[in-house]
């Protein structure tokens, strides 16, 4: 079987894996650490642990136990003092954490208890946080403040880094370095894609590797991040991080969002990414692999099954 | 395999269940739903479900998958705004009373995680509170307002009831008539034992039914409860809520609690249980029967397996 190593944060990577692991192929999930928001970013501050919820979607997403015990880890509370807001898969970690005396059992346990089929890799075990600098120079901090700006949002952003600079995690490197295929995204860029390759290791880890990479490129902008980019302006700012070149093939949703669906995204002034087919015809790396992706429904975000059945495909053609 | 009902709550049923579990029984469990102190209390308040505290300890008393398992069901957060002082066993069971929709199928889903040998039962699926007329006529309302007293604790009970008066879970019947033998006790007389039997229908089941019974004598008083009560003023009260002749037989510890041990007892106003063997040896019921039964170290508490090997073999002898 294929070695696949899946790398992101939020809800992408939950996407990629919950298509992908329908398909004989050695999953991996690489998950970002930077989260600092919500339920995450209190169980961080208060129990000092790694942010929990990025590697619970993973979790969810590769679990192969009852489907209630996938919903019980994706359950929120919705009432209770102090207990309103969390994720009770993020507090089952938390105590896993405090249990087995360190994060990486905890995963490893959590993953055992919900029988999920491949692994689960936070890209660092050490703490830190996201920082953004602005065009005007204005830095602000944590992964949450960038992701819902408290700033004008209209401002770009010149460069996202992590303070401290932190050290990848072993068993990240080597599932990259053992990989046949990366898959990188979906996901908000600067918050959940790039905060991987900020880590010390695996930009030069990923560099190395002779696994083929593919870029699962956002159907919609996300203002304060990404506004107005178009499809090359996205593969710009991500090969800015990882090294031109590296990508070699880039997913492109062609398909058009209901207007009905678009009302929300307008409100936030979030829009279909656009792409130019010339522009990428002309490219020698990556290569743009056109399908229609969006799900059914009023978030305009990839299908599961139709992502995993495209990302697939590539990975049997060659 | 011999069908064996244990009914408690409170550590009592973990000790007799833990020690039980490894003979060839089949065990089910029905506890108290009085509790409204705590971690229990809290959720009850909050989100209306029945106090999960008593279930989630017989839950893992018969638990056989990983003692990791077990252990992150007893761990109690010790920080965390408003996380502290919960049992994240407590959480699981909330949170799978809410994604499940209903409190009993809750219990059987973790009883499925925790791989547990037997079945655990709440002894009513409604909700009703522990009220206690004391000798002066106070009344005082709630489980743990009676357990750690909050009025003058010199006080004798005159009786508990609950209000308002709730019925027996039909398993908790169901079991009772299928039951060979059935344990009672040990535990806190008036806020573990006898709420169990204040629920509509116990105590007529538990006068039908054609199962031996075996009380389990505490082997200390308790303060606000059983002051200076003995083993035959034990037995009296609880008659007076089962019916007189209902026990077959009377568990008595006699060995005799070290005198370092006795200490933090004594400032609690609790002491070793007195007994008159003179007095049992006079009755046609219950049968005494006498072991040397505490644990190693500071707690005055019944030894799982000793106490289990005393009941297995008062079954297998009759």
């Amino acid at each position: 079987m294929k070695n696949v190593v899946v790398i992101g944060g939020g809800t992408g990577v939950f996407t990629v894996l919950s298509g992908l692991k329908n398909y004989p192929l050695n999953l991996t999930a690489i998950v970002t650490i930077a989260d600092d928001g919500g339920s995450s970013g209190l169980l961080r501050e208060e129990f000092g642990i790694l942010p929990p919820g990025d590697i619970r979607r993973a979790l969810v997403a590769l679990s192969s136990s009852s489907p209630l015990l996938a919903k019980l880890f994706s359950y929120r509370f919705s009432n209770g003092t102090g207990l309103k807001g969390h994720s009770f898969g993020n507090l089952f970690l938390t105590a896993l954490e405090k249990v087995t005396g360190d994060f990486k059992t905890a995963i490893k346990e959590a993953g055992k208890i919900l029988d999920i089929k491949g692994e689960v890799i936070p890209v660092s075990l050490e703490n830190t946080r996201l920082f953004a600098r602005l065009e005007n120079d204005l830095l602000v901090m944590g992964e949450s403040n960038i992701d819902v700006p408290k700033h004008d949002g209209n401002l770009l952003i010149k460069e996202v880094f992590l303070n401290p600079q932190v050290k990848a995690n072993r068993e990240a490197l080597a599932a990259i370095k053992k990989a046949d295929w990366i898959i990188i995204g979906p996901g908000d860029l600067y918050t959940s894609i790039i905060p991987n390759f900020l880590v010390k290791g695996v930009r030069e880890a990923l560099k190395k590797s002779k696994a083929k990479k593919i870029y699962v490129l956002n159907i919609m902008t996300k203002f304060g991040e990404t506004n107005s980019f178009t499809a090359d302006k996205f593969l710009s700012v991500l090969e800015k991080y990882l090294g031109k070149g590296v990508i070699d093939y880039i997913i492109i949703n062609t398909e058009k969002p209901k207007k009905q669906y678009l009302e929300k995204y307008k409100k936030e002034q979030a829009e279909p990414v656009k792409y130019d087919k010339k522009y990428f015809s002309q490219l020698k790396k990556p290569k743009p692999v056109y399908a229609k992706l969006i799900r059914n429904g009023p978030l305009l975000r990839h299908d599961p099954k139709k992502l995993a059945s495209v990302i697939y495909q590539i990975i049997t053609n060659n």
